[in-house]
């Protein structure tokens, strides 16, 4: 039973510790919570000179992290944070057990669809909990996380209602000026996220084209938008019902993005790992099971696991 | 009228003296037909040397051949052999009035759909007549042509059946050694062509995969046999009954390409302008015109258009 605001804190671990595992592990850590983050190349770097996360014109500096190599070292916790990315799932497998015990709650805060699924499948669905972060964050160098813009959170159970522990975490990160709302319907948050991260990330990377390259191309826009009614027909039929104007209104919101360059193509610029599945093949696959057609999406998956495999292989 | 296998010599001008015009052009030539090509860059060494085409294990020599830098300087001729890239069609408004009498006919030995439709618009229907070119050649040098494979050539009329003038410049082909047949439904022919190429050149452009390379994807080869369902059905709804198991073949086929890269790979590679409206953009007009749906084309289509456009306006 997670108990966050009360007077004894709570042992949480940050499986993951790229930004977002910095950011909010951080934030957590800076309340006062009993926070130990999982690292591998800056272990050193943070446990000699701790973290430091410029947010919004200020500086919080955490001169003493707890921070370890590995997860027997940290051993059982209340609260997990898992923000690897979904590509290193099959990881967990021989990272999480060590920090389970009876109680312990998994909350990922990882992109797209089916990660829940994965740890609820392994771990029990009881355990499992999803957020989705909007937020603009880069970690700068080893310690050093920066934070651009946004920031809000919301966090739920995996299909059930708000419950206690999700308020708990929520009230949590409120407490440390990150917006949070927990929220009921977390399946159906991940799919209005992903209306706008399918087309948009999606071109970002077999296109070539940023935010505003996206919109000014007339061909694209279009494209763009195909993309979004398809996705709109999947979710409605796996019972969540976007409507229309929510697409319309992504739409007209990116317009303020300007140059914009969504997560993926910049993990596709730098050779990193890019959530291939979670963004685009599991929407696709739930979709198709559900009935729905997604001609587009399925042209615009096929490209984009083929020139990210592609690009693995080269890599290696 | 044409009378290419008589005594007397047909006069004959090659616009778009690339590859495809020096290697059929140079076979007229070599046939001792009054070829007469429209050169640029390569005029002052044709002039000087003249063409050389190197075509299975043997050598064509060309030392003098008639080339000029403007079409003025042709003056009309019997038949126009049209070999720039369908990029380039808004050329031909200047270029191709100084060569056109009262018989002059107009060949197009151009790709994909739409080439046949912008002479006609211009010059009249009754001049105009279309080839395909199943061929691999390079321009190695100026005046240097390297004949790799194949080598046939389909000529017909423009919706019209086969005539004389067809068969003429059919046999004319047949006595210098290079393959040629009259066909009756050139549009059906060239929507068999695009069978092939829409998703196997559209796939060597957006997703970077050579043929092998394709074939080897489960994912990508699905696809290649979902754009092909799309364009069977949009050439069924035009008139072109071309049966399912011609796109098997043609799947089938492909498997002893190996490595083989689609010209519009090359094209894109090299920086070379793409004909993204003669193989994709026309077919999906026409399609959609008649009924057909193509999203996945429509996809494709978007994305091709985009990157070879952004990749022009960098080259600029």
């Amino acid at each position: 039973m997670l108990a966050m605001n009360q007077s004894s804190p709570c042992k949480i671990a940050i499986v993951g510790s790229g930004a977002v595992g910095c950011y909010y592990g951080g934030m957590l850590a800076h309340a006062g919570h009993d926070v130990h983050f999982l690292m591998r190349s800056d272990l050193d770097t943070v446990r000699r000179d701790g973290l430091v996360i410029f947010t919004k014109g200020s500086e919080v500096r955490l001169p003493r992290v707890r921070c370890a190599g590995t997860t027997a070292e940290i051993g059982p916790v209340d609260l997990v944070l898992i923000c690897v990315k979904a590509t290193a799932n099959p990881e967990l497998e021989r990272l999480l057990p060590p920090l389970i015990s009876e109680g312990t709650g998994l909350l990922t805060l990882q992109n797209g669809l089916g990660n829940e699924a994965f740890l609820s499948e392994r771990w029990g669905a009881e355990r499992v909990m999803g957020a989705l972060c909007f937020v603009c964050i880069n970690r700068t160098a080893p310690g050093v996380i920066r934070h651009m813009d946004h920031g809000s959170i919301s966090i739920g159970e995996f299909r059930r209602p708000v419950s206690g522990r999700v308020r708990a975490v929520a009230e949590a990160f409120n407490a440390v000026g990150v917006e949070a709302s927990a929220v009921d319907d977390l399946e159906g948050e991940r799919w209005r996220k992903l209306l706008w991260n399918i087309p948009f990330n999606g071109l970002s990377i077999a296109a070539g084209a940023n935010v505003a390259g996206v919109l000014a191309d007339a061909g694209l826009r279009t494209l763009a938008r195909s993309l979004m009614d398809e996705v709109l027909d999947a979710a409605r039929r796996i019972g969540h019902g976007i409507p229309d104007s929510f697409a319309d209104w992504q739409i007209e919101r990116s317009h303020s993005m300007g140059q914009y360059r969504p997560s993926s193509m910049i993990d596709y610029e730098l050779g990193r790992p890019v959530e291939v599945e979670a963004i685009w093949g599991e929407p696709l696959r739930q979709g198709l099971a559900a009935g729905a057609k997604m001609p587009k999406l399925d042209m615009l998956h096929g490209i984009i696991r083929h020139v990210t495999e592609r690009r693995a292989l080269r890599g290696s």
